[in-house]
């Protein structure tokens, strides 16, 4: 069984869960029905599933292919494909009606990039970094950049990339070499070397506006010395149409484990004509912006991933005949029961399902508090919700990845020996996932940004607010006995990361390598713990339904995954506190050559 | 910096650790001085690092290649190279001297094993298979197929493989349909399609000597009428050289994610002639023992990827220059610090590490074990060693896989981009790792065979000694204040691992899903706790070494590394405990199309 696009469930979090309906005050809300979210659902599902999906493994089989004339082939049927993407308007869900988007929700913009994610990694990369190019100029631009460059991504007629990556400059962008030499025009000059650009080059749209971070020259060394620059690879004409061609190349693609039908190029920039975006030197700011979006979207490729493995694995367990149930035959006129009679089986399959559905609600949960971030009337909504976007992003992009990948390999393990062959999709989305852990910055450094950054920012508003927001839950819901399970689970997880939070205030400022040391962990905590926040919500409106007479099983099947969450994924929160508080002595004693 | 293989570790486990120099009055161990077996890993880590280790990324990148004449060719460099391990006596090392083996302790040829499988996990599994061939001969055949077949296969002019899987019947042997007909002169005609046969078909050997489950005509069904029977590609002529050409081919290769360096075939037997090993239907009771020695050879294949794939994320770590320490610059005249100045990236390697050295010792402990089971002059010695190998092997084959695999993308996760790109060697030791999760008998099968069987064999006396042994040491070293930490620890998950037993017992004969339920987390704490007493083993002997005056900084290092686990690792045993005892319940309560 293919890809099946997880329609019911976006649904129930939309309508039931987050209830977005109440927020048709909001201009992002105001001009969709609930009916015509679903309707777009619908529409996003069958093109994701029918268009997509059948390409993914001829992306991974075929890969791009890189010709000595520096162009690009994309795998059979991309192009194709893209074409469709643009003609459906998929591309311009969620961007500004001002540049011809459609301004819907970020929410319901996400609930598309899942599916499209989970049909094509490497396909939907495409546009999910022209999206990311189109918020850095709509951030940044100019009013002439932002007419010039912005209706055209935002129609996918053209893509973009982000350049950041130089071959010794990832994670620390001080160490950016690429120079912008300043013309008499008011453009620069762009000479560098930047590699693992994905989407770098292709063959499925007419142009490609490339974001270059780069030094003018003289430019104080370090971060504070970095420009952002529009660098097209043809410069639009008087017409605004793709014009002369720039001095940018891909000199070549990488081979890599996974997502091989995304073209990770080595950009060659030889003099190019760039145009600043913003200030001189203030570039970083600009493509923080994009990044934290970005990072967003790469915490949803880990679910995605993961949610499509474990239909893979699901599908295989109800199919597969091996040996008999511990109980007795399930399937006695068969020669065997189908394995999914197995507990082994059951617990991977329903431990990957109550990380995969809680992690959606809380990213979910997290884009809403994006539109209300943005276009809340009331400031105080706009300030939390802006608050728990910047303490959410890092904590989802970690945990889901880290999650999404350790599914994928449990899809695997469900298939027995045919899931390490080629034959089976799970091998691909394995290899394919893995890249969410590390671009965008790495789990590590999402760790980092969250206890060293957003933990500490404004005083620590963002996780007193949330702390708040759970104890509020909790007090309100602890009369409920039918709940309680699930409001004890959740409460003795925030008492554990209050804890946790409370030992790296203390411990973190003294030596920031306790801070470091306890990074991952912390991470890891705060993502359980948010995901027990969600499954407790989410048992909330299931018990709710139940209770009202509706019969659909999908939320006597949501009771059941809430409670294989508290019973069989939260209790690794002890363990997360246990290690954090061990602090950094033991890491820092050794000397790096005994590594 | 390429493979090194960990010798200093292999000499301290061994002479220090489980010093097996006292085990003199044994056969095996009575020949070799320890003199000689430190010459033999000296010899052991030029070979595999030297000649396998360039040939991994090799076999990785051009596979085998299958020809329609059914011919298999193994990568460039790889024929070559298994002339040298013959020619080295490689293959000889544990094998019996009545067949031309130098009769090794099993820990010694595990060391050499660990070495050659981190240097090229494919091109050792030509030999692995050889030798598993080889046991199951050696435990079942008669004097004249011994004579026969053995000492070539000792020699490694000709390998073995082992075939069991059949497209419908992986698992669940008793499925199996493969037949086999009597002939007049004794022998059986063979006909079925075998799949994922590794080392099936190849060019380095001038015979390959096929093991095949077959159901003999009119034998009971199930896995009561199951026989084993030696199938060789070429029929041994009246000299015992390879004659006629058997009726058998390898039909295709499958593609796989990872060892594309060995051929995994798809066999056709058509009434190719074979030679029963043993009883009519007692096939599976010899492929057992031959199963359980892969097992644990599995188990260290994890072991074996993780350590390669540890060794280079921290030549990655010293090497990588970028971003500072949080404490201030370490490499103040360089641009940037190596990134093994940052807590996140030495938890990273050193829980990699803190998992490894112990996983080591603790294999090297069960072979050691291996060996007192068979060659022990007190029979009680030999039955609690040989009540150890069948409890341990499937702790160590799942515990070492799952880890193996972990650390391996940990190692990815140190590089960063770098690590996804195929220009590192860590996508391959991740690719090739994920195969030893699932072959064999996948890990959901081992926890099942650990607590269905091997926890229940004969009234419980393997872990109940296991526990007086560890007991034992905790009273013995309840005294010593240096060792405290470890022994209290260790006491701790003793504690934690007795629990859960005790729950197994009373809750898994009641109903058998809760034993099933519980079998991976069991088998997770097992393998936490046999570590932790590993730890503490080799903490109370670096202790004493460095109480006697040894500066040696190897011994100030293995101390840190055993805090590290008891800091870092252990306390995931509290999260195993709390999961299993949660039972069966949940999972058991959603009907299959929930899924």
């Amino acid at each position: 069984m293919s890809y099946q696009p997880p329609v019911r469930d976006h649904v129930f979090l939309m309508r039931d869960v987050l209830e977005i309906e109440k927020y048709s005050n909001l201009p992002a809300f105001a001009e969709v029905s609930f009916d015509l979210v679903e309707q777009i659902l619908e529409g996003a599902a069958k093109f994701t599933s029918e268009v997509l999906a059948p390409l993914n493994s001829v992306g991974d089989k075929h890969g791009c292919v890189w010709s000595q004339d520096n162009t690009v082939k994309t795998p059979p049927g991309f192009k194709e494909a893209y074409k469709q993407l643009t003609e459906g308007g998929w591309t311009s869900l969620g961007s500004d009606p001002a540049y011809g988007g459609q301004g819907l929700p970020h929410v319901v913009n996400l609930a598309f990039s899942e599916m499209s994610s989970s049909a094509n990694m490497a396909f939907s990369m495409y546009p999910g970094l022209a999206h990311g190019a189109y918020s850095a100029i709509h951030e940044g631009g100019s009013d002439e950049q932002k007419q010039l460059y912005l209706p055209k991504m935002v129609s996918g007629e053209w893509t973009g990339t982000m350049n950041l990556t130089e071959p010794h400059c990832g994670t620390d962008l001080g160490l950016l070499r690429t120079k912008a030499v300043p013309q008499a025009d008011g453009t620069y000059r762009i000479t560098g070397q930047k590699i693992w650009i994905s989407a770098g080059e292709h063959d499925m749209a007419d142009n490609i506006i490339h974001l270059v971070l780069a030094r003018i020259e003289g430019a104080p060394a370090g971060v504070k010395g970095i420009s952002l620059f529009i660098v097209p690879k043809y410069l639009p004409d008087a017409d605004g149409n793709p014009g002369e061609r720039n001095s940018l190349v891909c000199a070549s693609l990488e081979e890599k484990m996974g997502i091989h039908g995304n073209a990770t190029c080595v950009m060659a920039y030889d003099e190019a004509k760039g145009f600043l975006i913003g200030e001189e030197n203030a570039g970083l700011k600009i493509m923080f912006v994009m990044m934290n979006e970005a990072r967003l979207g790469v915490g949803m490729q880990g679910l995605a991933q993961g949610e499509a493995a474990y239909q893979a694995a699901a599908a295989f367990a109800k199919d597969r005949l091996q040996g008999r149930s511990l109980t007795g035959p399930k399937n006695p006129d068969g020669p065997a029961d189908p394995i999914i009679v197995h507990p082994d089986v059951r617990r991977m399959l329903m431990e990957s399902r109550a990380v995969l559905e809680g992690g959606r609600a809380f990213l979910f949960w997290t884009a809403l508090h994006g539109d209300l971030s943005h276009g809340h009337p009331d400031e105080a909504v706009r300030e939390k919700s802006g608050d728990y976007m910047g303490l959410m992003t890092p904590v989802l992009k970690g945990f889901l990845t880290d999650k999404g990948f350790d599914i994928c390999s449990t899809a695997m393990q469900v298939h027995g020996g045919s899931g390490f062959t080629e034959h089976f999709p799970v091998s691909q989305y394995l290899r394919d996932c893995r890249i969410a852990l590390i671009y965008e910055g790495t789990n590590g450094i999402q760790a980092l940004d969250l206890v060293g950054r957003k933990l500490a920012a404004k005083g620590g508003r963002a996780v007193m607010s949330f702390f708040a927001e759970v104890d509020a839950y909790v007090a309100d819901n602890a009369a409920d006995t039918e709940l309680k399970p699930f409001v004890d689970a959740l409460a003795g997880a925030k008492a554990q990361l209050q804890e946790a939070t409370l030992w790296l205030m203390q411990n973190g400022l003294q030596n920031p390598d306790n801070a470091g040391a306890a990074s991952t962990d912390y991470l890891h905590l705060f993502g359980l713990t948010g995901l027990a926040y969600m499954w407790t919500l989410m048992a909330r409106v299931a018990q709710g339904k139940i209770a009202a007479g509706d019969t659909d099983p999908f939320y006597a099947t949501k009771l059941v995954l809430a409670r294989c969450y508290m019973e069989r994924i939260l209790p690794d929160t002890a363990a997360h506190l246990a290690k954090l508080k061990t602090g950094s002595a033991t890491l820092m004693s050794l000397p790096a050559e005994a590594f």
